[in-house]
């Protein structure tokens, strides 16, 4: 029995999010339908990261333990072109048995791209959260300095996820950089509630806007109501950069 | 009765190409649905190029002759706002009534991109030819020497076009990039045949591998005939990139 350790990217326009459902194109179903090819045989994996639909990944992790024929080395290039191109897989290696893609995270970053302009362009609408009105991102980052450390994060998890047992996270770093209209937002923690990073940005945002004080955060961290964050920001605007392991 | 003057830009993936046509989303027809309610009445517009199904652009050109009420530098904006945002009009403004999008239309640029690498990046697939198998462009450029000039470009027109009096046209210049792994075709013509440019590139691209010499593109275009000529490079890779007036 082989232990494969995947790397994938995919582009989420196109995919009904990570998860398999039942007649939905999801970048997990794409890879299932075509590593089950290559194996002859039925093929499950085990993401790192559910994302949402129209949610991007650079580098999302899977694993799956299988007996099979197909050279580990040929699993990429073969894989990749009977793949959607919308998701192609990166790397493609055997791993310790013991490696498991969703217990054996120690952190992930996550990447969230704003346009601060009113001018779309039609190429990027489908990569970046539009913000027409001027963000202040000096205030959003003395926002920010409230989430990183761990905290209960209740206010920023949305319903309809998966069950959680604690909704304690630790958020290790949250950058935002600008360059011209370009805000870039990198957030790094040990884990993320359904939907937190995009209810983090949409939070930040409207401190951005003026519309909360920096401070806020800090109560409404505390509240541990997700009625007094702020909104959930645009799915498109979201990339799952990288998973880091022991 | 104004006449508006249309830039526009779209991203042709989600599109069946920028020619109207009934129940399917088309960039004409997206913009003279839009236009239509800024100006309370029917518009249709004159647009310069008729771009087929997933092919970009950068800088069509329009016009559209009528009265109405919104004040012209107030279409950009409203407009765009109720556009599909694959599809947004990056200029609008007035013109002299003599100004027709087609007819007083000098010279056109159109781009062509090329990734030669056997690995697809998700987030570039729906907008360059992906080409595996290594290209030669020192080969390709002098092939591209016996296209540029006034030719009868018969072997490089596509049936299924609208008819035209006469296939004879004049390229001005067809330059061939290489950076890395991009490969950038830019072709200027006083007009185009029916998928003229795409089997243009089609062509250069067979003999980029080696499996026509250069010299042939001559014989090709002195065949006219269509069957004599390469295959037709794939829409995505293609862009309107500007149209050129007096």
């Amino acid at each position: 029995m082989k232990n494969i350790f995947l790397k994938i990217s995919y582009d989420g326009t196109d995919f009904h999010g990570w998860q398999r459902q039942p007649n939905l194109l999801t970048a997990q179903g794409e890879v299932e339908r075509v590593l089950s090819i290559l194996c002859a045989k039925d093929i499950r994996i085990n993401g790192s990261s559910r994302t949402d639909a129209k949610v991007h990944a650079l580098g999302q992790v899977a694993n799956f333990k299988a007996e099979f024929s197909i050279p580990v080395d040929k699993i990429k290039y073969v894989a990749n072109k009977l793949l959607h191109r919308g998701v192609q897989i990166l790397e493609a290696k055997e791993v310790d048995e013991n490696f498991n893609a969703i217990s054996c995270t120690l952190n992930k970053t996550y990447v969230y791209k704003i346009k601060n302009t009113r001018d779309i362009n039609p190429f990027h609408r489908n990569f970046v959260y539009y913000v027409e009105k001027e963000l202040d991102v000096v205030e959003m980052r003395k926002g920010a300095e409230y989430i990183v450390g761990e905290h209960d994060f209740k206010c920023f998890q949305a319903s309809g996820g998966e069950e959680v047992v604690s909704t304690v996270r630790r958020v290790n770093f949250l950058n935002i950089d600008k360059q011209g209209e370009d805000i870039t937002i990198e957030i790094n923690g040990n884990g993320f509630l359904y939907k937190m990073v995009r209810n983090i940005v949409g939070t930040l945002v409207e401190v951005g806007w003026g519309r909360r004080e920096p401070v806020e955060v800090k109560s409404i961290i505390e509240s541990k109501d997700r009625s007094k964050a702020g909104h959930t920001a645009e799915p498109q605007g979201l990339y799952l950069k990288e998973i880091f392991y022991e």
